[in-house]
């Protein structure tokens, strides 16, 4: 009954996997490792499992049953093919691919074998503020949603490393993945326009400011500031027709001191999604066990890579760039990931 | 159609009284002003008022129409009789008077008389929360009320002026009057328990912890803390058979930064009663105008008194200490300072 | 020392701002009113107060030392011009006039008498909790405003009388105000954008979303709901370098019951705002009693008019629309309605 | 690695344990149950696991590795005492005896054998709210707690089944456990008021006021309302000396509707520490596999126990009742509970 996995990539996100596979979750064991650096998978593989040489032997090792995709974007693609063909389910980290033509031949392959079998690593979709969120609209009772407003704020962002595409290419996908899951919708179109500088960040273009256009009409804002410097913050309020519906904010011990009457922010994404990536995995396992998949889709990840497309060309043209996606394959009419707890 | 007022008292809260009925308030003019101090009632003297040598005096002069007693409270019942003697309005500081006694022969006065003449300084009765928590109440929605939670904190205390009398004297009439005005009920018991003392304060008693037992069964707690160092927080949280309320924390700005998400609290009694005290005052003038008085009334002074004589009591007995009144006089039997906005 | 003046147009607004000079506030007497109906000036009229046949005759009359406009927005530019000529400080409801054209003779007059005295009634600047806002920002610890997210939801607005021009020519013109008064700016560029329509107003358009280019570079962005249901709810969160300052929730009674843990909504903007009108006047009285005027000045109406306009363009047009000024004359450099409480 | 439990008691409860430790925790097997009900712990017990005639055969049986007891408390001690002899770690639902001398006994027992092996179910010590309240406290910014204000409230209770020793019996020593834990302090004495009766529950005494003097002096006072209809709330404030620290709110969509701007509330015990109850054995299985406990203690059963008894004594008395202590044995030196995420 437990489900066997392999694990691609033991860098940082791929070890937080491996522990959270091997401590944390019931039913799920690791059985094999592998990275483009031996000696980290060597590292980084718990006891008893394979490290293997190559991703394609990994994924084709008959004791793995499923496999977790955590190697760098530009891998993506080949190694999510390699499953498809294997029929073996997949949890694949973000970017799903890095390129339209990549999103589309995943999903082409996966339309071929005739069921699901890829999840992508959105894992705000599991998170029970989101989800509670959710339920609230979809209850129905404040009327059909038209705006949302997110925020998506970085204390800091690693200096160098973090180029000025990045808010568009990287961060802005959480915002308009939870968005389209949300609002139930399909962005349809882009804008950008860059505020104000913050003087924090020397060469970086921060904050961005972006406005999705959804298919029912339906407007969404989202501010990215990834350096204002007080901690790791996610807000988002839905302004539906007969009320507004917002995030919580996250449940830190009111304190009352010489600074006011005050709560914690969390310092990173780590602190603020942990419950949600332990219960991105809890939903895929079963789901995989069942040779299947049932959290966010490659057609999510190609959404996903439209938008980021997008985003870039509207911040050179200063327009509304269209998104156009080709026809949704029915393998993907069931919604994603919509359990509430 | 001005009132013309005489205020005997020009210490901290009498020339304050004088800056809000001269500035803020309109229909109000302060004619005559005395102090045991003379120089220090010239000086405070709005233009054109006079200056009358002793409260007799002013009391008695016929351009006075009502009088705001701000002296200390030893000389209050002397000057609240001559007011009623006088037929003329009166506005009375905290503490009314210092013994029952005292009080008992303004309220015989009073009667005597036979229409409300005084108005006691409690000004939490005027303050837009405290109002709004009473309405809920009294709506009834919630049921009815059976438990009070008080919490009254002081940032500090001036060393060595504030005597472990003070909570229980001075502070306590506050969270006991509000409690009466809150639950519409009488106090019947006080029992004093002494928590784990405070390292803040040397030789002070503090915190204090007090409960009130209401005629109607229902329980009132209350926490006093004089020397908390963060800030004036006033805090009540009735508890009903059907549900909660309590009071809102107060409108601060909701400022996000290193030390959180934060609200600041106010710094003393007078940032946070700034309102209720303009208010007492605003209802007093046209109830003074018409030759009498709708805010907390001289049976609500001698309540006060009572408790605060069963809390020093209960403190050395270590018991519950019975507070016991007389028959309450027709003449106070509508309710005080009951409007809500 | 009381300030004598006269109120033109004793319609609902008119009525109330008179109730508030007379039995709110001090040091002012309304000895003159005027309306184009004049059986209900005259019923408006207080006790001993002039019902006067024409604005003019009011402007003029030599015991009104200062004018309260309360038209209609096409009978100001006449008026202001009047009062300007006549040198009496004069309080302008909104707008202060309908076109760019009046707006730039209503400057032209003021700068050639050489002294401000021309308020305008944005109320906004006078309360409260937007002058705190302000003062955490003016603070700097926040480091420099970048954004500004601005919510202005009605519960509802008249059928048929509302038009879709409405939220842009009349509501919108608050937001503007308050977001150049909040971050020391001023409009450069308007967009709108129009979100799915809502089910709730028939012809109506609604919601509107405004973006607000300030010349700084800062980003506002408003979502004007003029049909939401729920209640009168006015939002306004600025995202610094280093850190958020939002408006508080309003100080209503938290209640725990069968609809969880809950705080009343203000219903209209009467309630919301009824402090921030009483204390416009509060701050205008010694002003004009000073033959000058401190609040929101006729180059801040002259803004309001600009940007409404711009803002009925975008809308047509789809695009940024430029906001152009004259060169703002030094008589209007001190900046409006500053004082924190 | 995986720890082999049997499960003794099929009931309401332990089928939620059963379900948790299949479904949700890693490293953990149940391969033996037993009820009384041999019928109901068939159908209870997981695919694989053997169903025993006895506790004692089912704590005896070589596979079980340690010991979950959920039976009725009267059977606990004989339950305990034989896993102690067994060697065996043991988790034991509440209450952990129903007498001090049955207490008394398993603590002789625990101490004889010279290692922890009993965890009692004080789940909420594993609740991440309480963890962080209390490491707010023990980071001493706040200076030294002085008071503890705790409120548990139930929607309703069964009728006719709940009685009025409950709120003492059942209900207090979860506010007890968790004062001792948040406080780092022992019991000393106990003091029950009667407020006024809920209407809401005929015959039941409810609500019920508790005051608990702490060892060192610290008081505190908890209100118990099991039948105030809202909802499942439970509440929690410190008063240290310079600060005070508080449970926040659970964290539920902020909604703005016509009931205003709201928070759902839990319903039941199950919803608001659901958590909690995964938190307790995802410690307890790694210590029980190290052969020990390092949760709640037998010596925290035993103080629950005295509590509850003095607590039943003084609604008698009216009067303080003293909670006396046995010297605590070293094995019990070590605090439970501590970790915090």
């Amino acid at each position: 009954m437990t489900l066997s996995i392999g694990v691609i990539g033991t860098g940082m996100i791929g070890r937080d996997h491996i522990r959270r596979l091997t401590q944390v979750l019931s039913g799920v064991a690791v059985v094999a490792v592998n990275d483009i650096d031996r000696d980290r998978a060597a590292k980084a593989a718990p006891e008893g499992a394979r490290v293997l040489d190559s991703a394609a032997e990994l994924i084709a090792h008959p004791e793995v049953e499923a496999v977790v995709i955590c190697s760098w974007g530009p891998a993506h693609q080949e190694q999510l093919l390699a499953c498809i063909e294997a029929g073996k389910p997949v949890f694949c980290e973000k970017p799903m691919v890095t390129s339209e033509a990549a999103a589309l031949r995943v999903i082409q392959a996966e339309v071929a074998f005739g069921r699901r079998l890829v999840q992508v690593g959105f894992m705000r979709r599991f998170d029970a503020d989101y989800r509670r969120l959710k339920a609230v609209i979809d209850g129905g009772t404040l009327g059909t949603p038209l705006m949302y407003h997110s925020a998506h704020r970085n204390a800091s962002v690693p200096e160098g490393l973090y180029t000025s595409e990045m808010p568009l290419n990287d961060t802005l996908v959480h915002d308009a993945d939870i968005s389209r899951f949300l609002l139930g919708d399909e962005i349809a179109g882009v804008e950008v326009r860059l505020p104000r500088r913050s003087s924090r960040g020397r060469d970086l273009r921060d904050p961005t400011f972006v406005l999705l256009h959804m298919a029912s009409g339906a407007l969404v804002d989202v501010e990215i500031s990834v350096n204002i410097a007080y901690g790791y913050d996610i807000r988002g309020e839905v302004s539906c027709e007969a009320g507004v519906a917002r995030l919580p904010e996250r449940p830190a011990t009111v304190v009352r001191d010489a600074n006011g009457v005050r709560q914690a922010i969390p310092e990173d994404w780590r602190e603020r999604f942990i419950e949600a990536y332990d219960q991105e995995f809890r939903e895929w396992i079963p789901a995989a066990k069942a040779g299947t998949a049932t959290g966010p889709s490659a057609w999510d990840g190609y959404a996903a890579t439209l938008v980021a497309d997008a985003a870039l060309r509207a911040v050179g043209s200063g327009r509304l760039e269209r998104v156009t996606t080709i026809e949704k394959p029915h393998l993907y009419d069931a919604p994603s990931a919509m359990a509430v707890e």
